[in-house]
């Protein structure tokens, strides 16, 4: 029996013609495995038929929406993950879910091979090797294009010299991939990074100049988790999901920055989140209510290092499992509703409150009812700045 | 001759009201010093002349526009300080100018007693005291809302009886500081943090929905610093001043957070910075471009740790000198233009060049002309993963 | 019936002196109670009459030495808790845990104040206060030191004036605490940081360079908490207080530095800490062999914030339960053997092994069975540093 | 004219093999480099000449010695550099200099090849590629151990196929590295980590256990920089030199530990550094007295981080550049005299004095002069603890 090869499928050009591509060039039988991570587009049974036509042994679609809401996209919120102050971290979320189903069907299927569709200078080769590193070590990994420098042309052509259903002549100029948190935009005009993105890269998110009127909605959290929008209770997946077409609608969430990829290399990336930023603001605001300074203090460096890891790759790794403990408690009390409105780019809270709150209004207040003693405030101001004065008594000294 | 007491003044009711309160209490002579911050508003000699009018026996005004903008703003904007990643310390600037302008006036006035106005629960009496403790540690502080107990109703009634010159009875609901660098409001129905502030709050920024054209702006900097406006050589104080005016004209820059302050409690502030935001936003991708990844990654803790800092009074400490010099090495080659739009509350960075640049188009490109050696990437990721892989295969050992 | 006041009660001349002090000043009933915490010395039998001989109305021992080792002590070594990379943090663990008991005595008779014998200089006070203000913040806290500016010569005098059953005559100049963990030594010619310490300022440790045979120990540690000595499963208590001894016996542990103290000066500080010397010696090899490289690293950052914040009083914080939770999470697989050789004031490591150990002799050796894929590291090389490259020539374009 | 290859030359036997290896593989002329960095062992001059005689056409020794004290080691000094806490980088510290002088060999003999003696799995060939690549990326990289898996085996037999002038018979058991700064051991039995170390593996350092007589020496700094030793002037390097030899007749500065290699490894490594090991004992300590608590907090990451970053091979690099303002800076007071005893092992501080001294006496001292003032203590215990207490009150009413 000859060898079989697991294959991240996305429906797309590329990972189709790899699969008659792959059973050539091995000499083995193809296994087509894709997710629905709440991308839409295609219909995912389409999508499904496609890879058989292409010549897959077999052809499988997982439908992973809830997992990649719940698993991975919560975490990454209550982690206020924002890869250089700025990226949702889309594409970095779905690769090691997709390693996850991809290592199932190796298991159901006498799988021995797992390939993906990535080239040697994006971030995502690293997300799947090392997640595959991680959860099946014993399973060889190939990269058509990577590993045998299989281009687009190529695949083209090889795509009509087989005569495979797939359209190749109408070509998108940008490279896409895009999920339930959000969706990344990268290549063509966009690499001369001194051009703005012009209106027709975006998808999932309309033109937050067009004049409309604003949407106000109220985003519950339990622990860290949204739990419910406007009072109805909905499933992680069904909150980013509404979220996605609300804040959408109204331009939120688009990113365009120059980014620092972990192959050591600078690109020009572009990302429409509106679920995404919608929600972490409201998250962050709300933390600023419930959890103690110092602790929020801290927290901003473990954030950061966990959207450097998970960026980098490292979703299965020992400091993210110590991080993932570290955030877990620090959302015992992040729970509440925050009220944003969603209007023109922009998401914005105009109110939180929560029954864990530490925001305490008669300590707060300037008002009568003012509870907080002044005249601790000396004692406290003299002694919090004395190390300071005592360097400065000592500079003044010599000068 | 009697004691003479240097006081920080604003021109506002309550510490025109200490002058006198000052001179009867401490059997002194008040010395008034104000301060141009570029916060506008009233002119700066009426507020002089008012000082005297109250009783002051001198009255300083200080034009410290240029100074605050080039020594305290820019600073600032070259560590991207954002406090609790929002706000972006406009009061928390003033303070150690403030402080060095009125030990100046002691010097040269012979001043023993320093006096500001105040209250023992807020961060600014932190930010004077720290200040002074380490400009001058052997002048004397009073604080009279603070240390004596005085309230604003007692100063209306102060200055009722004393036939004070100054407007006691149209009363700003709101407490109010601002400079060039920004605005602050806090008290008032905000104090409910369900509240969402209402429009007349703001007075730097218009609505950022009501419809307008948007405004194409290029900033440049040259080693971090802000040097031309469109191509117009302009000094920092002259470009945050235009970019207020014309970022605050699209609604930029409104901030509304649950905050946590130094004394120990959360308090609910509200900020317009047009200027700042706008600033801040261009010069972080501006250091996407031309800042190492390494580096980039090691500032942000940089920028936070200085963003505390300075929050919390010690502008003037060992730390903050060591840090500057750190962000001064960084900004080394962040130089070059970034190009924004200005529109509906949002500073877009639509376009980024510079000399500077660290973005490799050849090695960034997905076209023909690609340096990047794909061949390489095999062995990084499995080495760089090898570590997370050796530690997941003994874990699966361990179950 | 009077107030009655819960005293934190050592046996020793001020907190004994304390007791008629506080009934007399405060018409108060006074509750004595005494932590064993292993610090040896007195029985605590005589310890507890004591307090009833000098007037308090109830005096309880608690036993809370295998609670302190198991619950503070342990934490603190997988934290490897070195504040100032030096002091195993004696004092500082000892005071939450006599704070939980002394909240339970208040409860148990009925107490409403709390009482210290710190002073208003020392980072005791801010444990105590700190403690108190998260477990029972209904109860007032009394400090006849600080609050009644209580000195030593005042009370010696009292306990005369009392015939206080109290020798009064012979003193220590030394300020001595003690327990478990360690022993610290302040105060009297050590003021003198150009003073070396003398022999006698030592108790737990003999001098180091006397001769005598090194002993030979191997320690077990099962995620992270030591379970046994030379193969003797063994209590935390009983681990400590054996390698008290042994390591005692060679002099380890003895520590000298000038130390930042929490309310804003240096102080000079001698400690001396044999068994918990030896043990974060072992644990930190330990992790060196069972814990992987990127959680490692920042697990020292973890380890830096945790003994800071345990030495600033903040036990019961959250930011100290989050670094627990991180810290736990770390020591998942910190199980294994240490053998270390203790002699002539060293505990040095000589061999560590693990069923959880991340060496891999087949990887590491450079022997013949090289496992090792050396054709990666070019790859590796070349993109790790890439990022330091592409700087390098920027920086040889602009000289 | 034939390729010129510059040659990182040791004169032990893999280099001096390598030269007519270099030159029959590449057809090319070998540059010998060698330079004296203090290592001690073999005259500089047989070296040189050896290179000659195994065929190289050029045969360079640079006298390194001040250099490399000055500008490697006391940048180390001054950020305390001990990666994992341990390990004083020894031979991390030396490739970055080895690097500058082949490039400016490769200038001066027209060399367009650089070759070095490394493998694949270790950190020196990271520590020389990504020097060359900042320095002078025109260069090509040849690593014959790596490159053409040319292994100690086959070095021997083609050294006595030609007749090389190099004794091949007498094989140390150990691969070593060594330099003024310290010396490196391992392989060998050492691969098995529950080995202990033997006395034979130390050429550095005497045993600690044998009896002798302490010695007592007085460090001085200016700057963080080493300056005199008992009151003598010296330059960095007649410091380190001399310690290496007092420290070192008394045992002090072994190091044994199980190290996170760059390549993703753990290896066992023992290294002696006896005048490193003491000078970085006496800087942190007169740090101790002269750096102010926030600067000395912080200062632990930023050392930690400049540790890692020179361990990992990226001296040459936009975050130790930097890092090394940060320093800088924070040295600006680090002057100041350190007496330490030098016996049995241990290098122990027993005395500082300092005109830059941040200890005041009258503050810290518990007898008569006390300047402290003990009322603020109150004020700042309140409000320091305030948040953990709002935070602890919120946790008790939701239990």
């Amino acid at each position: 029996m000859s060898e079989r090869v697991v294959l991240a499928y996305s429906g797309g050009l590329d990972t189709s013609v790899a699969i008659p591509f792959l059973a050539e060039k091995m000499d083995a039988e193809v296994i087509a495995v894709a997710l629905d991570l709440g991308q839409g587009g295609e219909d995912m049974d389409v999508i499904r038929k496609r890879a058989l036509d292409c010549g897959a042994a077999e052809s499988v679609v997982v439908d992973a929406k809830e997992e990649f809401a719940a698993d991975f996209c919560v975490p990454a919120l209550r982690a206020n993950a924002l890869y250089m102050d700025r990226y949702p971290l889309v594409s970095s979320l779905s690769r090691p879910l997709i390693v996850k189903h991809l290592v199932a069907a190796a298991e159901r299927f006498g799988g021995t091979v797992v390939s993906h569709g990535c080239t040697g200078k994006g971030n995502d080769q690293v997300r799947f090797e090392a997640g595959l590193a991680a959860l099946a070590p014993g399973l060889r990994v190939v990269a058509p294009a990577r590993d045998f420098a299989w281009t687009r042309d190529k695949a083209i052509e090889f795509a009509e010299d087989k005569g495979l259903p797939i359209e190749t002549t109408k070509r998108n100029p940008f490279s896409i991939d895009q999920n339930l948190w959000g969706r990344a935009i990268e290549t063509g005009f966009l690499e001369d990074i001194w051009n703005g993105p012009t209106e027709d890269v975006y998808a999932y998110t309309a033109d937050p100049a067009a004049p409309r009127e604003p949407d106000e909605v109220v985003i519950t959290f339990e622990r860290g988790v949204p739990a419910a929008l406007d009072g109805r209770p909905l499933t992680p997946y069904q909150v980013i999901d509404e979220l996605n077409r609300r804040a959408g609608a109204h331009g939120v969430g688009r990113i365009d920055l120059v980014e620092d990829r972990l192959v050591g290399i600078k690109s020009r990336e572009v990302y429409e989140a509106p679920g995404a930023v919608a929600l972490i603001t409201a998250h962050m605001e709300l933390e600023n209510v419930t959890v103690e300074r110092d602790l929020a203090r801290f927290k901003r460096g473990v954030d950061q290092r966990w959207s450097e890891l998970v960026y980098d790759g490292l979703w299965f790794s020992p400091l993210k499992d110590a991080l993932d403990a570290f955030v877990a408690d620090a959302q015992k009390h992040v729970s509440g509703d925050v009220r944003m409105t969603l209007h023109g780019g922009r998401a914005t809270v105009t109110g939180r409150r929560s029954g864990q709150s530490l925001y305490d209004f008669s300590l707060a207040t300037y008002d009568t009812g003012d509870s907080f003693d002044q005249s601790l405030a000396r004692g406290f101001v003299q002694l919090f700045s004395l190390p300071a004065k005592i360097a400065a008594a000592r500079d003044a000294r010599h000068g």
